[in-house]
């Protein structure tokens, strides 16, 4: 459906109108749609294998009447830039089983404003930034008055929401369905059915101590993404070399130390013959995307946690399902840092940026029923796809806790892949046991034969290694 | 085709006398078969998009009149347990372009020899153990008079061959074809249609300081897999806990110190009600198989290393492509460690362990036709697949070398996922460079947003992390 958002459309001026009229401050309103009639239990019994068993569908499904459908878009206002808080009021008040349209922008839009901003009245909105005025001030977790800007860039995703879940309190475990994932379509005419995403090989990529040729640099790659769907993959527009931006406040960024720098293209050097004939597969999916943790009032949206944040798991896409555990009062689920496609490892720190709209179903599970079930005792974001659980382990499973007052800082310098495998080899352990009900010496004996490791990111602080297991191993489980 | 081994062809009885005849030393002969006639650059043309371009297969082609087809039986004869070594007798010299069929034995096959032992003439004759008579007396790269038994365990796998390629030189590569992958039936009528395997958590397993219950445990799993082919499943049997065992010299191995011990099931505690419901996929590969290095004269099997060896990577099956740099002159192919099935990491510190047969194309590439080509200075093994190329990075890529005289005893307390991941990205910047002619900007780009990182094994030694690239990423590039 155009949300004032697909200049395609036929409808396209009328709906554009509405949408600029819908988010003046004062007249945004979530428009709650009808569409879904059904409620209880039916509703949210969840299709095939799933970590929810029908009685706990039952239990949690008591309460839902009728479902209600929002639309929460991307704007100034409805977003939170580099960070996660506990404080934060939410941008929308649902009920279990509800469902939640929500626009998310990447934070890399700037990079390229004319593809990725120009026209799109939410990217504009958010992006705006002249000596005068700044759409979002705070940009990261660090003090108002840091050097390089409000929030010091300490975390860096635009993140959409809070979203809060009537009810939902520490120690119940929300369940997020990801119905859709859609591209943002490009609002410039002038790339009229394009969309756009930028890949950053930056200081706090992998690679970056670690460079063959010439001096450390880091380079910015353009991607064009199809947005009809009707091509699964993307192709490299340009590149260029960061030049060091001086912003409109007057601060030099020699290097990309605070997101969402207006580039001046007047200064770039662009190349355009890069990665010809190259077809790069699409994985849309969301980098960032979880509850507010309890630890902390302001909380650097780079490392995940237990909570989850920027797992940067190119899984967490369209159909698959999470599960977190609550941590606040009304859960506060925020989603952003939107991709196109990442390689597990996102080895030079970024993937295909690129904005997208995602639809989700909100369950939630009280910590009263969940006795003697999967989702018992979960301490850590669990993702379940078609086909797969893949359990999230981090260098540090909660590193606010972990690692004392100064975790903040801290985790930039402590992490490793070996730390994260530790942690993955003990949840799939715990999954096993607990879940699904086998002694030790089973879950040992399975995880060698049957469950894959890989790398999922070293670059977001606490480094992440998944593992996967089928679900069609236990078809014939009770259990 | 039944060749004395499956006890379910019609003519069993008249193979296995041909078999048994075949398997005396004097009259052990290896038939050529003639099922290959046509030869030439056309033989060995590669099919789909592969590292070989037509250019190369042409001039490695040249020398290619017409291909030959053997067959290399698994026997005390024909196999070297435990280590390479670029002094062993070639069992088979072959051609550039010929065929070999090679029977591979787990060797763990002894953990229950009534299922993978008896009445398989070929297993029967490497696991011979009484008092006076050791079919296989060498176990390990180690000393002759090893407290453990000769070799000392330093090393554990079964591989059969070398298989010598005439002309092959250091600096050629060696391209090895997968071309079938079957179970070796179980010879034992009370089994008759299966096959086993087992899988042992060991003490060399990531698991085994970090257990939870009761003290430290080895348990060994047995499991069944179809030999039909018509279940793609394997199902546990029953399991027992390594009972420390005294080998027929009088050896006490308190643990699985020592490969091949024949286990006392008079001795062993069984539980059957293990795994119930569970049904693990099967990826039968073989997880040692390689060239001798030159490094040394005896080398231990289980760390993998330049020339390949026990990579342990499922990806080496049916249907995949080995790229390995050739280190002594014949190259000197072994293959053995066969398994069922194993999950990246191989946790445990094993997979189904389960014997296999295989055959194999092998196609010598000089080392003057390689210069421009993707294969050109290749020092790593390259695993090709009908989808991806796949790199194996290791913690010390030449471990031989990297560590210096005592490298041997070094590599085992020197590894760390961490280095084998800095390893596997150095080799795909390479690889992404030179093979497919990227800039350094582009390779570090694709990899961040096309490239998957996952892990290999834990338990090898010199730790593994693979990188996946896919074919089709590159199908519109004339590279």
């Amino acid at each position: 459906m155009c949300l004032g958002d697909d200049p395609t459309c036929a409808a396209f001026a009328e709906h554009r109108l509405r949408y600029q009229r819908d988010m003046q401050p004062e007249r945004r309103a979530f428009l709650k749609s009808s569409f879904v009639a059904s409620g209880g239990a039916a509703a949210i019994a969840a299709g095939g294998l799933s970590l929810v068993s029908p009685a706990l569908a039952q239990a949690s499904g008591k309460a839902v009447t009728q479902s209600a459908h929002y639309h929460l878009p991307a704007s100034a206002e409805t977003v939170h830039w580099g960070y996660f808080s506990k404080n934060l009021k939410p941008q929308v008040e649902i009920a279990s089983g509800d469902y939640v349209t929500i626009e998310t922008l990447t934070h890399h839009s700037n990079d390229d404003a004319e593809r990725m901003v120009t026209g799109d009245p939410g990217a504009e909105s958010v992006f705006l930034w002249t000596k005068d005025k700044k759409g979002v001030a705070r940009r990261g977790a660090g003090p108002e008055d840091a050097k390089l800007g409000p929030g010091g860039g300490l975390g860096v995703h635009i993140c959409t929401g809070p979203v809060a879940i009537r009810g939902a309190e520490p120690g119940d475990v929300l369940e997020v369905r990801i119905l859709d994932v859609a591209p943002r379509p490009c609002a410039n005419p002038k790339f009229k059915g394009s969309t756009f995403g930028s890949n950053a090989a930056a200081w706090w990529g992998y690679h970056y101590d670690d460079m063959l040729e010439g001096k450390k640099r880091e380079v910015i790659t353009i991607y064009e993404v199809d947005a009809s769907g009707g091509r699964d993959w993307a192709k490299a527009v340009y590149n260029f070399p960061w030049p060091g931006v001086t912003d409109p406040n007057g601060v030099l960024h020699p290097t990309i130390d605070y997101p969402g720098i207006p580039v001046d293209h007047s200064k770039t050097q662009r190349t355009y013959d890069v990665l010809k004939g190259i077809r790069v597969p699409i994985r849309p999916h969301f980098g960032t995307m979880g509850l507010a943790p309890a630890e902390a009032d302001m909380v650097n949206s780079i490392p995940p946690s237990y909570t989850g944040g920027n797992i940067d798991n190119w899984r967490i896409g369209k159909g698959a399902t999470m599960y977190y555990p609550v941590a606040v009062s009304g859960a506060l689920f925020s989603v952003g840092d939107p991709h196109a496609s990442q390689g597990d490892s996102e080895l030079c720190g970024t993937a295909i940026e690129c904005s997208l709209t995602g639809t989700f179903q909100f369950i939630l599970h009280k910590k009263a029923d969940l006795a003697g079930t999967s989702l018992e005792a979960l301490d850590f974001p669990m993702i379940e796809t078609k086909d797969d659980w893949v359990l999230s382990g981090f260098s540090y499973p909660n590193y606010l806790k972990d690692l004392g007052p100064d975790a903040q800082n801290a985790i930039f310098s402590k992490s490793s892949i070996d730390l994260a495998m530790r942690d993955a080899f003990r949840k799939m352990r715990s999954f096993l046991m607990h879940a699904k009900g086998l002694t030790e010496d089973e879950a040992i004996s399975l995880m060698s034969i049957a469950v894959d490791f890989g790398i999922t990111q070293v670059v977001d602080g606490n480094w992440g290694v998944h593992a996967i297991v089928k679900k069609a191993i236990f078809s014939e489980r009770t259990t």
